[in-house]
């Protein structure tokens, strides 16, 4: 028998079915919903939202919501109501297939914001009313109390905010989730704001569990099951050599004096780079770290486990089966080495700033001059988002770009002469790191820069094509600043377009 | 008979003239001077250092330096050595028109940087060590405290940093500047750092002087003369319109309870425009207001004046000399109520943040996405650079770019299809106004926004063009989410380019 997660009797009492729950969302509503990166997301309501979505498109009723979250969820809640034609817009970082091919035919309005902004704008009143929150919890304190479970993202803003709460409390997440969490009640709307009095990455500053307005909880919906499997792909040879060039220049730091020698605290991606890299960390004979960042993927919980890592601040996981049976079977051992907070928090530029981490982030591609697109294949077409990315390399100590130098067999190189769209500039991209190598930006001119992406990072079968390129820039270009050849600048995507190849 | 302005005997021994200190500056080094948008900026060596460089060249001797300053200078100083063919690598902002002009032909390596990241980043040791630092202050206090001049800027840091020091005491500057002041010596390196304990964007929270060891420093040079001359240009139609729909904005926005009564610390970009928005605001009836800024021009002395602002924090002046002459008139009036900083504070991701500044600043063009850039004609020529506008659009409540929809004579569009450079991205960008207009970009996706700039901001001569462009790609484009058509994106630059004018 399973022991009893709601222990606040007045919420027992609302126990519903989700399809109960969900019938209280009404078409255009605007819904907040828990989940980061396919973590704490509720788990039946969305579904059963979808399903009554589509009972009412069958019946010739429109019925969509505006839909927002911490960050991506999984195929039961983004793909379920994309799937449904329940979404009219999406706010603010998703990863479905289905939600993407629907955003990318036109179909469904996607704002894609920093995730350290979305909170206060929602609190600005940018996108008006919260009329539902759907939030799951691993459980309900006597006090009513809301414990989160495996994210935390925006949940304190939604449950503050909107006007009618759904709880579901999933017996699946682990009771020894209870504690891990830091729920930061400082935040204020200027010109209200005080200093956040966080000093180091695993200070805590706030509680362990979410306060809601018991009045406002309409339904509390009971659920058993995982989050989104994220199984584990082995890493490859590829982001191993990412990986390498990145920790080797990490070490130089260190033997420069330019870093601790426990370095600084560690943002990351997530993915089978990022995995790599963690991978490495582990054999690198670094020791003493230390995370502060948004997801905790498998290879953070071997750091922590292995004692290369002392902590990891976060705000969700992406685990595979295993990790998670891992997490769960040792939770009381991650439970004092894992703070997780809300997103506003976890990436919040005056920590960031502060802590001074190091960012290491994916791209989609990097032109001569450092400028990266993360989000836009070709200019146009969304992948993802910018999700936390440019919080870090915009205000952390180090903002490092990491991607094989090419894609889809060689078609597209990751080096362009300049991107299709840009989510972070030259003035907030320090290091590009490729399998080829490294390129060290700092303190370089623009020319300079170009010369180092070239040299470094470019993939052979392409550096010729972009010294080419850079070298008639130079002498054919408006300006020698940032020589760029507007005519032949976008030339390689389109070509890539037209012929499949951005080789001529 | 002048006051003695130099009270520390020992550094009273070290005065010399400035052809004596610049030679103490050898080929080669990296300079650190002060001076911020043409205010308290060395007045004598830099000139003598000009000619010491012009007969080395002339004798056939190599000598070039690296150098460092707040922001911008004037003609005595970045365009005296730029002339001199003397500076190798320049950073982080400057606007004089002899550096812009080698800059843009490739002669001179500029660096263009936020300005809140300068002072980190040479802590950081990206730039190596600083030889000598050359700083104008206004006053050497009995301890040798060193009482800034007009601007602050980076000067803090290059105290501290450089293996040597010059001072130049410039007794033109007022001797009632002192206690105006507010130096922060509170920062630090990762992973040292501390909250910043400024909550009010008045709040006091260093000393009025700046700290050198007086073992450093090598010389001192009296000097009497003016800052750089702003002369104030009368406010033109356009700007007055642009100016109008910004307030009108502001106070719809405190209308619907989305903003205080009296708004938010505001920070100014420099400029036609910028004092057009103050002038508005001085009629607007607003009261209580602030400034959290970067520079205080003629239209914020006349604020402070009239009551309508409470207070500025500011690192520099950019002020005519007819304000300048107010300012100095009414010292002990102005003293109480500005507070200059050192730029790492003034533009600090944390304060900004924390505060909600209002950002107002200038842009070259926006592309229907509200992508911005501040910086490069056509991609690839540098104007000035993008100073401290990243760290207010970035951080701030609002951030709002203004500029007149046309330029050179109507051929060119400050809207276009996509822009050639990009330094504040979609996600960074609230609020562009012309004189045609306002979009309020926020929460809205991007084809949204792509309406709003192209309905609300667009000039007439090209609306129909942008709407052609943005139907189409609308039509034909990869992905619908960011709808752009490659080879056509970047066309009306080069048009430009070859015909002289945007229009086809």
């Amino acid at each position: 028998m399973s022991v009893e997660r709601i222990l606040d009797a007045r919420l027992r009492d609302r126990v519903v079915s989700a399809e109960h729950a969900a019938a209280l969302i009404q078409p255009g509503e605007t819904v907040a919903m828990s989940g980061f990166t396919g973590s704490g997301y509720p788990k039946a309501v969305p579904m059963a939202l979808a399903r009554q979505i589509e009972q009412a498109h069958q019946q010739g009723q429109p019925f969509q919501i505006k839909l927002l979250t911490g960050a991506s969820t999984a195929p039961e809640l983004d793909g379920a109501l994309a799937k449904a034609d329940g979404i009219a817009m999406r706010m603010p970082f998703q990863s479905d297939p289905d939600a993407r091919k629907r955003i990318n035919d036109g179909m469904l309005d996607y704002i894609d914001i920093h995730l350290s902004h979305v909170a206060q704008h929602v609190w600005f009143g940018l996108y008006g009313q919260i009329d539902t929150a759907v939030i799951e919890v691993s459980a309900i304190r006597e006090d009513g109390a809301l414990v989160p479970s495996t994210s935390v993202g925006n949940n304190k803003t939604w449950l503050d905010l909107a006007r009618k709460v759904i709880i579901e409390v999933n017996d699946w997440q682990p009771a020894g989730v209870d504690g891990m969490h830091d729920i930061y009640y400082g935040t204020a709307l200027p010109p209200q704001r005080r200093p956040i009095p966080l000093v180091q990455g695993n200070d805590r500053i706030g509680e362990t569990a979410l306060r809601c307005d018991p009045d406002k909880i309409v339904a509390v919906v009971r659920t058993h099951g995982p989050d989104r499997n994220s199984p584990f792909t082995p890493i490859d040879a590829t982001s191993e050599q990412i990986a390498g060039h990145l920790i080797a220049f990490l070490q130089h730091e260190v033997a420069r004096g330019r870093l601790p020698a426990n370095l600084l605290p560690l943002q990351s991606g997530v993915g089978n780079i990022p995995n790599a890299v963690l991978a490495g960390l582990a054999k690198s004979g670094l020791r003493g770290l230390s995370a502060f960042t948004e997801v905790i993927q498998d290879g953070m919980l071997e750091l922590l486990k292995s004692g290369v890592l002392d902590y990891a601040s976060c705000t969700g996981f992406a685990l595979s089966p295993d990790a998670n049976e891992e997490f769960k079977r040792n939770i009381d051992f991650y439970r004092r080495r894992i703070i997780m907070r809300t997103q506003e928090i976890s990436n919040h530029p005056e920590l960031v700033r502060r802590l001074g981490c190091i960012g290491m982030n994916g791209m989609i591609e990097t032109d001569l001059y450092g400028n990266v697109n993360s989000t836009h294949v070709m200019g146009s077409r969304i992948m993802n988002g910018i999700g936390g990315s440019g919080d870090f390399a915009r205000n952390g100590f180090l903002s490092t770009f990491l991607s094989p130098s090419t894609a889809k067999n060689g078609t597209i190189s990751s080096i362009v002469p300049m991107v299709s769209h840009v989510d972070h500039t030259e003035h907030d991209v320090s290091i590009i790191v490729t399998e080829q190598g490294l390129a060290d930006l700092r303190g370089l001119p623009p020319r300079a820069r170009a010369r180092a992406v070239i040299d470094h990072c470019a993939h052979p079968d392409f550096r010729d094509l972009l010294d080419d390129y850079f070298q008639r820039a130079c002498r054919d270009s408006y300006g020698k600043h940032t020589p760029h050849l507007l005519p032949e600048a976008l030339s390689w995507h389109q070509r890539w377009l037209d012929t499949g190849s951005m080789k001529p």
